[in-house]
Formats: C-alpha cells, structure tokens, sequence
C-alpha cells in the first residue's frame, strides 16, 4: 500500500519554495532584474576553471571504462587522499584517506554520520536557528531531534538552554556553523566550551556523545571572523561537508564526511557507512566529480562577493534600524523584522519585490533570512527598495 | 552510540569481494591476462561517444551556474522529459515527465520505490535466484523480504511455490528480469501469468500489491530471446532502471524509477520519492550527468560483445556436460556445478586461475556464476582452462 507517512509529507508546502515560485512569476511580469529575490540559497559565482579543465582533460584523456566505472564502495582512493591531505594541512588534523567518506553533498554527510552513532529512539540536540532539514534527516535515521532555542543576542549557543536540556539519551549533537540561516560563525570561546560540556557529560553519563558538524559554509568566512575548524575542539566529532558553495557545484551532489582519528570507532564509522549506504541505495558520488574534485579541493570559487554583499545589507539594516548581527561568514543574514509577525512582514515586503523568508522554520520565530548570493548591483539597488518599503510600511 | 546494527554487518565480507581481491592478488603474480577473473559484472564496453561529447560540450558552452547548480529537487525537466519519451517510443507506454524520478543509479531507485509502496512491518516477495543487495534495500524500509525459491529447470518463476507464499501482507513483488545472475529474461508467458495472479490476489486481499521491476539489464537482450517490458502487464509498475550497464556508465550512478501511469497513487509517487529523499539524504543525481544522459538515452553502448562471449561460453559448458540454461539477455551465466557443494567446486577452479562466484548467496546453491564481460580473446583463452579443469578435477 502507498506508504501513508511519505503521502502526508506531500501537504506541507515548503515557505521557501513557495516565495521563490512567487518571485519567478513576479519576475515573468515585472523583468526578473527588478524582483529583489533574496529566497534562495543557491550560489552565484563561477565554478572555478580548473574543475572545468579537469573534468575536459578526464573526459578525453581517460580511458572511458575507468573514467566511468565502479568506485570501490568507501570511495575514489585519490579523493580521499586529497581530502584527508587538505584538511591536515589546513586546520592541523591527522586525517588518514580511511576517515574520509565520500558522499552526495552534505546532506547525505549528515544522514550517514547521524546513522553511524546513534540508534533508533535516541535523541540529538541541534541548536536553533537550525537548517530544517534536520529534522527529516534525524527522525529518518528513527531519533528524535530536541532544538534548543536561539540566543537571539548572539546567535552563538545558548548554554543555559542546552544544559537544561542535555541528558543521558542524547547520542549526538549537530552543529552547524557557519550558520545557515544566521550567518553567524560559532567562536573559539563556544566551541571549546560545547566540548567541555560534551567531556563532562560523556563522563557522567557513561557514554560519548558525538559531535557532527555540518559545515558546508566553512570556507565563506568574512574578515575577521571567528571561526575555527570544529573536530579541533571535540575529539568525536564528525565533520559533514559539501563543495556546493565552496566550488559553487550544489547540483554535483559531492561531499564527505570526516572522522576525526581520535573519535571512538575511527576505524570503523567508515566502512560503517559502506554499510549505511546498502540500505538506503546511496552508493558512491559519481565517479568523474570525485576524480575532477580531487585535483582542486583546497581551491574556492572567487567568494568575495558574498561580503561585499553582506556589508551594504548589513550597514543598510543598521542605518534603518534593524536589530541584527553581523554574520561572519555564508551567504546569509538574518535580521529581527519591523513587527513581531515575520511573516505578516515578509509579506508587506513583496509589495516593493523584496522577497525575504521568515525565520520561524528556521526556529528563529520573529526573524527573516536573506540569501545575498545575487549579483551587487541588485544587492544596492535592493536596498532602494528596502528603504522604500521601511519608510512607507513602518514610518522609519 | 556506535550503531550496532550497521557495526555487525562489517563482519559479513562479500563473497564477490573476497574472490575478486584474490584474482586482483593473483594477476599480480602471474600477470592479470592470465587470471580469469569471472567475478564482477563491471561492464567491458567503451562508453558511447555521443555522452562523452555532450559532456564537454556542456563543460566548455554552458554557463557554469546553471550547468552545476541545483536541479529541482523532482530532478532535471529535460531528463524527465526524454526518458519517458523514450520509453513511450519504444515499449508503447505513456509516461509524462511527472512519472519519472531521477536517482541515483538502480540501487537508489529500487530503494525508493520500495519506501514508496510498503509500510514499515509488510512483507515483499522477490525470486530467486536474486540479486542479494535487495536484502538490505528491503530491511532497510523496515520490511520483510521472503524469497520464492527457484525453478532450476529454467529459472523463471516457480508459480506453485509463489502461490503458496503470497498473503495479504505482501505489499509488494519485485522482480529482477533480464536476471542478475541466471541471465534468463522472464517471457512473456511468466509476465502474463504473474500479472494475472497479482491482479486476482489483490482483488482477494482488498489492496493493490505493486511490482517492483529492477531492469538495469533491459538493453542487453540477446538474439530471439522473449524479453518484454514488464510495466506492460501490470499496471502497478514501478520500474528501477540505471545506465550502467546500457551506456556503460556505473560510476556516474545515473538511473530512475518509472511509474506506471495507471498506478495507484501514480500522481503522487514520484513527489513522495523526493520526500523520501530528505530523510535518506539521497536528493538527486548530478546536474551535469542527468543533462549529459539526457541527449543520450536512447543510444547504448555496442553491447554486442556480450553475446558473443556468452555463445562461446554456453558452447563450451554444454560440451563440457555442464547443466546450463541458456541466457536471454545480461553478462551472466549461471550452470550447475560438477559437485554438489559449489563452493569447493569454485574454490578448485582457482587453482586454474579460473574466479567463479558460487551462486548460493543468490539463492541458488549448487549453482556458480560467471560474469563474462571481458574480452572474447580472453574468454577463448578461460574455455581452454576450463577444459583441462573439468577433466582434471572431474575426469570429464
């Protein structure tokens, strides 16, 4: 029979999708340069040429049945080796190729390393304001999620919260930072002390709790910003990551996860989630990314728009008032709306095509997010509009 | 914690694996041209050049954004769009784009499909001899796979065992036709007679049971061989297909499931699927892969070589006394060995570099799988230490 559960997912409607539907249909009467289309998460800076060389040179320099064969099921040696080697070189870790998993962007990252450490009816803790795809990728994997709520001064952890809330069925916690969708990066001072808290109740309770760490934002990182490597912190971390943003290649569906070398069961949370992927048919990421991935994965893409960017939103929202802070990093911010309604305020401001997304999904109930990730020009011309819509809707 | 569940199935080493690292060991010592490695089905043919030229064409005239950005999350319009009409085209069906649900290669569609159409606890049935990964796809759902056992005579459905197994908690049958291992193609009359029976059974029961048809073999069908397109018969079809094998493309994990335009739930199938995609972390295959396949769906490889491999093959075991059936289609054989135990009967043809697979873990014990594609030069050479094997270990 239809499976009843997946047919009563079909209902709800994402937020996002929905506004970014209204904002191309708006865009087919209006021209699409004149919709302020701040919705959608998707990067907007060339792929970097020498993955587009590389994926030519492998397409007519490679032997087709190798190119395109199996993959050992753990993954491309050579994808792992030039992961492993970059991560070490860059934030002073010991990784080896067999703590690297290669995956389908994070997202199939984060739903093997939630797998890997937790069993069914155990809970994790993410922290709000959280991607809410979590929440699928957790209760998918049979756990239950717990949100503990923003620190709306900071958006850094709200400690108090988290230690009211921390108990001995908690198998695992799950970062995420740079934060989609504050665009806050979690400090070295909050960091350290989520690990001494995570050691000392690992102790009490008998058990470690792993930490995963979803990061596919972490090489988006603004002028002097905070934001250190996270398994630096916590020895049983696991470490998610995507090159959709860092190589601008979201549809390619390639990332990893990696095991820090001291986390419990190093040696076998990778071949775990060989055994992970079986299950649900994930298998490898296609066989030619990982191969052309390997030759550039300590490369970016040219990122500096996404600051350039965020400096005129951001001095824009304080000029007119705003309460926000200052992201320090991604390609989001996420400021308090002009009324306690963020969505009766997202609303008002599709009146002057500034299509903005309300933070509750987001467990941020009162905010709304912009993704900054269009060209400047419409980002100035946007904050025309921006102070238009202020002005008119609330007198400021 | 460490999942236990997923820790415990590291012991259970593949069989397949096992033989193939000792042919891998072997070919170093005796050089890889002498070992007969008949253990992998990694397909032996060139990739057409048609997706190679469309790939770079991509790569150097596209825009890099759109090229490598995210595809909606039902996949890519265009690789909707051709497949299904290559499917009407060829097997006189009626797909519309909505019907098709981009994945991951077959195993990423046979594990929606099953998530799609049984509920947690149900039972599925599938025939041996079976491709062994539906074990996990099927416990992974959370069901139960029950596995009908073989007709060895010639390996298409043993009905009087089915009908006795079939109840009212299968929710669903798959099949697996042309066959991974027998090589058999299910006939029109097996098709029929199955249809007949899952339509009176699903009257009796008062719910549909879907047929699952994993068909990543289809285009490889050899000369008078009676191999129909499965959706034809039975309306409630989810038919799993990859090209890997027709474009020889196995690494880049490219395929779909196609449902059935007269299916229950037709309307809603494909939508479920991406929503079954976010607890799994599967989302879609690469951007650039479905737009490359696109352009080249209805081309293979030339895939003729198999045939001739088999032929050569099936000569030599009949001639030998072998108790054979003869392939409709695939790059399998599967006869009975000279000893009861096939696992001795393997483990003695190693001694003549000759790397068998026996055929239990498929659900046909006795029996031993040859996976022929290599090259023909190199299988005349296999038939020549098969000979002396038979008659030095059999006295044949």
């Amino acid at each position: 029979m239809i499976n009843e559960q997946y047919k009563s997912m079909l209902g709800a409607k994402s937020v996002i999708r929905e506004l970014s539907e209204y904002a191309t249909a708006r865009g087919k009467e209006v021209g699409y340069e004149n919709v302020f289309d701040f919705s959608l998460g998707n990067p907007s800076v060339e792929v970097p040429k020498e993955f587009t060389d590389e994926m030519i040179r492998l397409l007519q320099e490679e032997d087709t049945m190798t190119l395109h064969g199996y993959t050992p099921s753990l993954g491309n040696p050579l994808y792992k080796e030039e992961i492993a080697k970059s991560l070490n070189e860059r934030f002073g870790m010991n990784y080896g190729p067999e703590h690297i998993f290669p995956t389908t962007g994070a997202a199939g990252a984060v739903a093997h390393a939630v797998r890997a450490v937790t069993r069914p009816g155990d809970e994790m803790i993410a922290f709000a304001p959280y991607f809410p795809e979590y929440g699928p990728y957790i209760t998918g994997a049979g756990c239950k999620l717990s949100v503990v709520p923003a620190d709306t001064s900071s958006f850094q952890i709200n400690f108090d919260k988290f230690l009211e809330m921390i108990n001995e069925n908690v198998a695992a916690v799950l970062v995420n930072t740079p934060n989609n969708p504050s665009g806050i990066a979690y400090s070295t001072a909050t960091l350290q002390r989520l690990a001494d808290i995570l050691r000392e109740k690992s102790k009490e309770y008998g058990h470690n709790i792993f930490l995963i760490s979803d990061e596919p934002y972490r090489e988006i990182v603004f002028k002097g910003a905070d934001s250190p490597y996270v398994s630096k912190f916590y020895d049983h971390t696991l470490s998610c990551y995507s090159f959709s943003k860092s190589l601008s290649l979201p549809g390619e569906r390639i990332g990893y996860v990696a095991v820090n070398p001291a986390c419990e069961g190093a040696d076998i949370i990778v071949p775990m989630c060989g055994q992970i992927s079986r299950g649900t048919g994930h298998n490898c990421p296609p066989s030619i990314i990982q191969q052309a991935v390997a030759k550039v994965c300590s490369l970016t893409a040219d990122l500096s728009v996404y600051e350039t960017n965020m400096n005129i939103i951001y001095d824009t929202l304080v000029e007119l008032g705003f309460t926000v802070v200052k992201p320090g990093g991604t390609f989001y911010i996420m400021p308090k709306a002009l009324e306690e309604d963020s969505v009766a305020f997202c609303k008002k401001a599709l009146k002057y095509d500034l299509v903005f997304v309300p933070a509750d999904g987001f467990g941020a109930p009162g905010f709304f997010r912009m993704a900054y990730c269009i060209d400047t020009e419409k980002v100035e011309r946007a904050m025309v509009a921006l102070k238009k819509f202020v002005k008119e809707e609330y007198g400021k």
